[in-house]
């Protein structure tokens, strides 16, 4: 398990560095994913009694690939994956979500992605998002956020919404939110939006940080889902916590927004009774 | 409004023509349509004391492309648009839906397209469901159906699923469930299934002709929703009509089933009590 610790210092020439490996390894970490893609897939399930949750080869050779090039750059790291589970390191650790939104990814749908992000014992650094069928890229550390196709790049900006009243808000799917009370809080907030859109997964955090959805929630989500989000979303000016306030490193029920007016609106607003 | 007439004959060279100007109307439409996808619309509200359903210039201008097109090519047939409405002609009318999933196109995600179809008076003949941020088409006559992106062309074919159980189930959201008996005729089948998934408007039923999703369906749908998604379904082995049986041609509460069996076991289920 991932957890919390004193952070490790990186100087701005290291993260460019870093920021150009993970963008390279999530490029080629999703041409192993595309092989899969669309294709007669082998499907496993993780917890043969519980809830469908399928498992791709996809996912497993996409988190190799990651791994391996890795270990090759800074074999002092850490890294914790979905796949692979978890293996300390210096105190920095790389989190890898190999396919974010396996159910979009198994009936061939686009909103899916591969998330990378770097750790620093206190929160995310840097973070990544590659949709490898439309060979998109989505990527921050906090004080920026880019996005990227082919040869085109632009920086990320949210947009500024004055309330919930006015905001467009998107969850992966309103079942998710299954703990004691999530469903109401989300109702909440659900009934007082000018619109809500259903399905997405990583895709919708991203169009929050491109300024295009203004609320975006879900929960039970792991470290992994939402670490390499969380600096695209700050670096494009978006706040990301937990439902309660705090911070979302380790994932559970999560609330981003594109201002941090907004946000806190949003919070207060879910947890009227 | 489109009305069921006498068929139209049309000869197989007659479908290989307009098969070749629906696709090449509906990449230009398309290239209309970027033009506005993730940049600063204008966006109208058409009911404004209702829902919010916005409508984009974006829409406006690939009806256009497709109605220049269309008079220029074949001034004898009818039209029937989202945008412009019906202008009757010789017993043909081209049905279209410039932007099908405005919802998605105005949050800048991918799960939207373009739809074209051909109307003999009694069933779509030809339908083209074209996206075009990920260059993609999909389109089918009845007889056959076909994947094309780029120079990659393949057929379409729907999978074979033995029962609901085993079913992955698709909605664009349940809550477009609103007429009488609808929500629950829904919940019904959704409970049966093995995984359902929401979101994805005319993407959804090109995934059920692909192969990758086994039933979709969607209520309030209107003719120009669902006339050009028909030949690609049916082309591909798939079944598809109102949930109480009908021809589905005039919109309405559409169930689509990748074969015959499947569809009709859905059905069944739905009309329990």
């Amino acid at each position: 398990m991932l957890r919390y610790a004193k952070p490790v210092a990186i100087t701005a020439a290291e993260l460019e560095d870093f920021t150009r490996m993970a963008l390279e390894l999530a490029w080629q970490a999703g041409r192993a994913t595309l092989r899969y893609f669309r294709s007669e897939l082998v499907i496993d399930d993780k917890r043969p009694n519980g809830r469908f949750d399928p498992v791709t080869e996809a996912d497993r050779a996409a988190e190799r690939v990651i791994r391996d090039g890795l270990v090759k750059a800074y074999p002092a790291h850490g890294i914790y994956g979905e796949e692979y589970g978890h293996q300390a390191g210096n105190g920095l650790t790389w989190v890898i979500d190999p396919i974010d939104g396996t159910r979009a990814f198994m009936t061939g749908m686009l909103h899916w992605g591969l998330l990378l992000a770097l750790f620093d014992g206190e929160k995310p650094v840097l973070g990544v998002m590659h949709q490898p069928f439309t060979e998109e890229f989505f990527y921050g550390n906090n004080d920026a956020a880019f996005y990227r196709r082919g040869r085109h790049e632009r920086p990320l900006r949210c947009r500024e919404c004055p309330s919930i009243e006015e905001a467009v808000l998107t969850t992966t799917s309103p079942k998710l939110f299954e703990g004691p009370g999530e469903r109401a809080a989300f109702d909440r907030l659900e009934s007082a939006v000018r619109l809500s859109k259903y399905g997405g997964d990583c895709y919708i955090y991203s169009m929050l940080a491109m300024g295009f959805v203004d609320l975006a929630t879900d929960a039970g989500l792991q470290a992994y889902d939402i670490q390499a989000l969380m600096p695209i979303i700050r670096g494009a000016g978006g706040v990301v916590t937990t439902v309660d306030g705090r911070d979302a490193s380790m994932g559970g029920f999560i609330v981003a927004a594109g201002s941090a007016r907004l946000h806190s609106l949003a919070l207060a607003r879910m947890k009227e009774r």
